[in-house]
């Protein structure tokens, strides 16, 4: 609980970052470094974003099982790129009960091994087959420059991983889930997002191809807020994965891997917050409408609270808090749910009282202009559409902000000017030379190649030579 | 899936636990050793274990969050008992992204050091409490000899937190939680549990006192199924837990913890099942009622499914399957869905459908005994009603099994004959030495000293001297 201001975004975004996300108690510090609390007001938020996300999967079909958190280093080693991706990352278990271990464990950093070699027990036939599961759980990445919710040794994420009888059905489940992922943030969290695949370099360590989802964030830099993987047969062959088909011969499965992690948090908080504080999107939010009564001595109050209780009750399908400290004014209660991003705030007075009206204040338009009174009866409506409100602006604020600073770009001067104040969108021949030498020149990256391409085709905007397909570039996260 | 016969439990206990389990696919052994992993249908029960417990802890104040898996190897040696009583378990990360650590990082075998550690920066005035945090989580234990659900090297909790201004408090929230649990395991588990204090031998290392609720198994062994610990002032004397109070003086806080975990699953698995496989309690089985349409060709299948589907519709609330594989008999689904312990099984065929009825069997009844005819109509309330006849008929079950086996003795004697075949239930004064002298003979040790206790007092059934408890005996998982 804080009324300090923040240091404005424009000053010092980062440091605008950090102060929000301690002021508003989604986390702190863990005396291990590089690893984080997740605080109760920080937690809500990620099961509200673990519930939505949850009902996505199993109505597709997916069902949620734990594997285990340590790995046999031996394991990790079995598929080529995935161990030289992940080797330095990892932390590792080398005494167990006071021993030291004939062979180390590793924390997991992702999955696919340790479920790969149980999917190779459990599948024997192709009636065994999609076999679509889903876990929620940690992961520990040995991260030497770390940020709150961005990137941390332990993060909390769900991975989902598929097996199927061809190819075609797993490119499908890849596009599906991150199809899934694009709604999910659209729908849910107000987040625009691009969905597209990543460039050779930028994809998944073992994977044929990397999908993800792109978002802006608001000092333009870009955060990759999910990612989906069509594994092809490389992690099938490295775990015998097999399966009988219906002749009776042995095929390997095809795989896919696909994850959300607390980092999206990271990406809620960068993409609405403003200089007084969080803004939650109504539909995640851990707290959708914070009930704030106005009194000034016991005898109002004795007028106020009934009403108060009675809103509260109309409202009991919703997230709601009612704010009766007596120890702190309206005026420090209403600066703290700023900071907490409340998207909507419902004051009570006598005069509101007599006048059967309650005074909703959004948390997205500061000022007069976001507020309005709303009658007490049929109040859950008048919130309701309030709410969809909040969250198609503040979509519609995110995608216009994003769009205004995406600039298409034809030339290399032009690309290195535009990933100053933006992301840079340009032909891309493909080769790994031009987006090495984009990356020197200017720390930005390819972000992904969106499902969504042009007509025709055009000249690298690097080398000159042909492109089929266009590109985002951009400083990241 | 498999129709194979189970070993009887009479035969052989431990091997009928394990097979139930890999046949119903609960669980599976993971390629390191004593860890498991919790396949889709065993983390479907434990998904909605979660769901009713977090409900209760909810409604009684408290909120979620998340603390760090890594905890500083120093933490623990500030409680010296603490210490004592896991650094023979622990797990201990040494490399860290292909660095020795300078600091050693124990695998959390349970958080009230780190949490204690956060608390002290959290917690200023009295107007901060009570803290009523819980976790969800998994932790390790470095245990020898492993059991799937029982006893793995990691498994999966959750773990309360709460810190008080006094005392009373403190030992309120213990017997609240412990209360909880108690009336979890009746009122969702079926599982009848006998709440109490743990003796001192007994207590978890750190704990001023250790409450359990503890259940007997098919075997009558009992198991340890939820604990709730009052800490005192050991944990924040150690992590130097503070607060000011409304003189502006600093005190410590008073903390407790409490926890149930993955364990709870073996304890339904073990109450409830027979030799046939699962019994799952109603209110908590993944699946709570199976519809198995019967026909014997095209024509009836066509007459039949249209039935099958307003069922399924009409039951909509519930959790329902309905089994239409054409590759199997209806013979081998219902053995099939015997193994996994669906507790209701609802055949639809020609006959039902021109007759508007459907069959009903109850899985806790075999045979005929157990079916009865269903009208179609009204089929919502007619199934809720079996399903809590179910739970109420399992609760009683178990109750009567467990108090059949439970003996009241007054002499060393009956005490050693009686915990050979089940609990015995006895004055004891209270002496260690007592409680050791009965484990060295016997094996049994005290469960707990029931909160239910006799009027009067008596002589301790080892050693003659004044008792004014009475505690139960027994071997126990």
């Amino acid at each position: 609980m804080s009324n300090e201001k923040l240091t404005p975004r424009s000053e010092n975004y980062s440091e605008w970052y950090n102060q929000v996300i301690q002021r508003a108690e989604m986390a702190d510090y863990a005396p291990v470094r590089g690893c984080m609390v997740v605080r109760p007001y920080g937690w809500a938020l990620w099961e509200n974003i673990q519930h939505a996300l949850d009902g996505m999967f199993k109505e597709t079909g997916h069902v949620n099982a734990a594997f285990p958190l340590f790995i046999p280093m031996s394991f990790l080693e079995k598929e080529k790129e995935h161990v030289e991706g992940f080797s330095p990352e990892l932390a590792v278990v080398t005494i167990g009960g006071g021993e030291k271990l004939e062979e180390p464990l590793v924390v997991r950093p992702t999955s696919e091994t340790i479920i790969g070699y149980m999917y190779s027990k459990w599948i024997k036939s192709y009636r065994d087959l999609p076999l679509l599961i889903n876990q929620w759980g940690n992961v520990v990445r040995w991260e030497m420059r770390t940020r709150l919710f961005l990137r941390t040794l332990e993060f909390y994420w769900q991975e989902g991983h598929t097996a199927h009888v061809s190819e075609q059905e797993a490119i499908e489940e890849t596009l599906r889930m991150l199809e899934i992922y694009t709604r999910f943030a659209t729908d849910y969290a107000a987040v625009p997002v691009i969905p597209g695949r990543k460039s050779s370099s930028e994809k998944f360590a073992g994977a044929i191809n990397s999908y993800s989802i792109e978002a802006m964030m608001g000092d333009t830099k870009a955060l990759q807020a999910g990612t989906s993987h069509m594994l092809g047969q490389n992690f099938a062959k490295a775990f015998d994965i097999q399966y009988l088909d219906p002749n009776n011969e042995l095929q390997y499965c095809w795989t896919t891997s696909w994850g959300v992690s607390t980092r999206f948090i990271g990406a809620i908080i960068m993409t609405h917050g403003d200089d007084q504080g969080l803004i939650m999107p109504p539909k995640l939010a851990p707290i959708q409408v914070v009930i704030v009564p106005i009194y000034k001595n016991d005898e109002e109050r004795a007028r106020v609270m009934p009403v108060v209780e009675n809103i509260r009750a109309e409202l009991a399908s919703l997230r709601v808090k009612v704010d009766d400290r007596s120890e702190v004014t309206p005026g420090f209660k209403f600066n703290d749910w700023e900071m907490r991003g409340v998207p909507l705030r419902l004051e009570i007075g006598p005069k509101d009282v007599e006048k059967g009206s309650v005074m909703a204040a959004r948390r997205d338009i500061p000022g007069r202009e976001g507020k309005s009174f709303l009658p007490q009866n049929d109040i859950l409506h008048a919130v309701d559409e309030l709410l969809a409100q909040i969250h198609d602006a503040l979509f519609e604020r995110a995608k216009t902000f994003r769009d205004s600073h995406i600039q298409e770009v034809n030339s290399y001067e032009d690309l290195v000017s535009a990933v100053e104040k933006g992301w840079a969108y340009a032909w891309w021949c493909g080769n790994g030379e031009c987006e090495a030498r984009v990356k020197e020149d200017t720390k930005a990256t390819t972000r992904c190649i969106p499902m969504d391409q042009p007509e025709g085709s055009g000249e690298c905007v690097v080398c000159g030579k042909p492109a089929h397909e266009k590109v985002y570039f951009a400083r990241a996260y």
